[in-house]
């Protein structure tokens, strides 16, 4: 979808200078284009190939384009680019994407780098890495733009100008004490367009929206989308500023949240990488995992079948089975998938008896429609008594799972679990059992009272 | 989850003001505190009271706040506000919000306000409301900042201050010529940092990374979350910038895309409102439609039920079916989530036949498994050979329902679909239909001849 007119037209140039060793060229393109543009290319080669290109760039320019790539191929490049070079390069990374990559190497690789870092970014990196994984601490990067309260703009800006090039961003500037305390904030915006001669403590915001280093990554994101911040300053228990999170980092987490949530809900246990990234039989495992527990519901069902159906006097109850089944599990999945999103993006907080009562009513619709609709298919292909069972099966049991699909995610909310593991598949299953049980007793002794 | 030390302190504060009628105390706190925060407030409230505090405000603060309202909100307050006040808040409001807030207004609202608009705002709404819904057209603003490229660094900074208040963003800035064509693009970090005497045009980036205005903006929101942008130019098919799209509503788009894709698995129609804003009988309507389709689809699968079990000489098959049919559905849905969400965050273009081979050999080791695991319940319930029917279903179901759950959405992507409206719960109605045919044909068949 890129619209760089470059990203298509160069590949063929790379290409070219690779074959024909064209040094200066393949420099020379590193450090003219976007980082986000060569990388886009590169990830399209092998690391051996890539690392040929952009070897010859400079390694500030080498630290960009490594932030780019995705984890999986800076893992693959961390195998073969020699260590005098990698940590150089590493020296030169964002602070926050510095951290997500040495937490993803191996002990050894890992201890075997560290030595060739200069001291001060060590220390720096084994703080970073000491905060707990999906909290503010581990998404955020130390790079941030501060000031002292009692300069003057034309100061701040000259201040500004040395900080630039090694902040992530200068945009939001934050004005703190000696002791590092989190005093105000100041947009560049407002800094420019400021006389020179003001001082900053007139010019500060003091009302400085913050996050804790220890709240969760997701609450974050959504706290920097809820006010269109291009960054949310982190402070320690003391309150003292120890990081920003990025408005670029805080869309990766909703977007890997909501991939999580997705496949959570289909029954797949979280993936550590992207699906086409993720080695074959680690897939499958966690793919069997939630198939196997499922399938240990099924067992119950039938167990549960074995009883009530010992004699096989009702044997056209099959038929209907598969949608008295269906019907519930997809009426299940629906209100289950409503209430997790809406939790997600932290609208329906406090809200448990409102939704209840209304997703009970919302049942109670969907299950009339439904059990008129199924009682009509039953009377057709069977008889009256017959479509009388199979329609007041259907209402009971949609009525369950919409119940019973809104109501366990707030439950797990409530207990501070994370409400996506009530998967889809897991609410059909109670559903099926419960279908099975309605189906062939409450129904079957209405039937065995009129016929 | 707000850390703003404001929000839960200052909410008493104006409840107070309010019923003291403190004016003075409500403009100051609407003018002082960040409007984020002041709307999170508000939004608590009725829109009666909360347009009681903020009516004193200036018309750009108020305009602020009216933009941090949801648009449920932003709808009820229209209805109360006086038409004059109105008028001059939506010229106030930033271009992109505007055209959503009129977009929504029907018809008599929206002719009663317009007059009373500026002429040059008017021209510029009816522009913006031209471009399709869901394209980056609709979703850009067009307050960008822009210089000449003939101009040197400090001419620049001076512009920059007078175009600073009325832009979404003065950060990045677009250099273009006189007839608005993109030439280059600027960051102000780079510009505040090169010396005052350079001129733009050898300062600028002249591979401009851009969108048009016709491009569906969720390619648009992943654009700039790739890139990790503040924001991205939109040009026109004359190649003229025409608005910028930000960061805040990227992610805003990828929300809504990701909770669309979320309903739309679970078989909901995607909501226009949030869970909560959306009407009773509204939620009820987009859950029956997809509930009624998939009761047709279980009639059809009863229909062959009927044909299959016309004799009823195998009863004990009962038990398994809802086992059968769970493994099937359940698989399905996983390799269809799988499939759409790495659709979404565009991993998987072009790898059909890859994804395809590997989802094949997934569903064979899953459906190796089950079949295992279900082959020991059913011959610990019933005995061997009932075990080798309930096996050799489970596995062929499970590698239809893989195969297919990933195939379909692939094959809608092909046809320029949406792959989301592929529905786990579809697709486990198409692995029920062919889970029985399965389960009462082949398998029963093998049963006949060995018994």
């Amino acid at each position: 979808m890129s619209q760089s007119p470059f990203t298509n037209l160069v590949r063929p140039d790379i290409e070219m200078m690779l074959a024909e060793g064209d040094v200066d060229g393949m420099r020379e393109v590193c450090e003219a284009l976007y980082s986000g543009v060569v990388a886009e290319i590169l990830e399209d080669m092998s690391p051996e190939r890539a690392w040929d290109v952009f070897r010859h760039a400079s390694p500030a320019t080498q630290a960009e384009l490594l932030s780019f790539f995705p984890l999986s191929f800076q893992m693959r490049l961390v195998e073969i680019i020699d260590r005098a070079s990698l940590s150089k390069i590493i020296e030169e990374m964002p602070a926050d994407d510095r951290v997500d990559l040495l937490g993803e190497m191996d002990a050894d690789h890992f201890e075997a780098i560290m030595p060739l870092i200069a001291q001060a970014e060590r220390a720096e990196i084994r703080k970073l890495l000491s905060y707990p994984e999906e909290s503010a601490g581990s998404i955020m990067t130390t790079e941030y733009a501060s000031l002292p309260a009692g300069i003057k703009v034309r100061e701040a800006l000259d201040k500004l100008r040395v900080q630039a090039p090694s902040r992530e961003t200068i945009y939001y500037i934050y004005i703190t004490d000696e002791e590092r305390h989190l005093m105000g904030f100041l947009s560049l915006r407002k800094l420019i367009q400021a006389k020179p001669d003001t001082e900053l403590a007139k010019l500060m915001d003091r009302d400085v929206i913050y996050v804790r280093v220890t709240d969760d990554q997701e609450d974050v994101a959504n706290e920097i989308r809820r006010y269109d911040f291009i960054a949310i300053p982190v402070v320690d228990e003391q309150n003292r500023l120890v990081g920003i999170v990025t408005h670029d980092d805080a869309a990766d987490v909703l977007a890997d949240e909501a991939t999580e949530d997705a496949h959570l809900a289909a029954g797949v246990q979280p993936l550590d990488e992207s699906y086409i990234d993720t080695p074959f039989f680690v897939l499958a495992q966690k793919r069997a995992l939630w198939l196997v527990v499922l399938l240990g519901a099924a067992s119950a069902t039938a167990q549960v079948l074995g009883w009530l159906e010992s004699d096989g006097s009702h044997a056209w109850m099959v038929l209907f089975l598969p949608m008295v089944l269906a019907s519930g599990g997809n009426a299940g999945s629906q209100s289950a998938t409503l209430v997790i999103r809406a939790l997600a993006t932290e609208e329906v907080e406090g809200m448990v008896g409102w939704i209840a009562w209304r997703e009970a009513r919302i049942g109670a619709c969907l299950g009339f429609i439904l059990a008129t609709l199924a009682g009509c298919v039953s009377f057709l292909m069977r008889g009256p008594w017959e479509a009388v069972v199979v329609a007041s099966t259907v209402f009971s049991v949609v009525m369950f799972g919409t119940v019973v699909g809104a109501m366990l995610p707030l439950a797990l909310k409530r207990f501070n679990q994370d409400p996506a593991i009530m998967s889809n598949p897991m609410i059909a299953a109670l559903s099926d059992l419960m279908g099975v049980l309605i189906y062939y007793t409450a129904a079957a002794w209405l039937l065995t009272k009129v016929l």
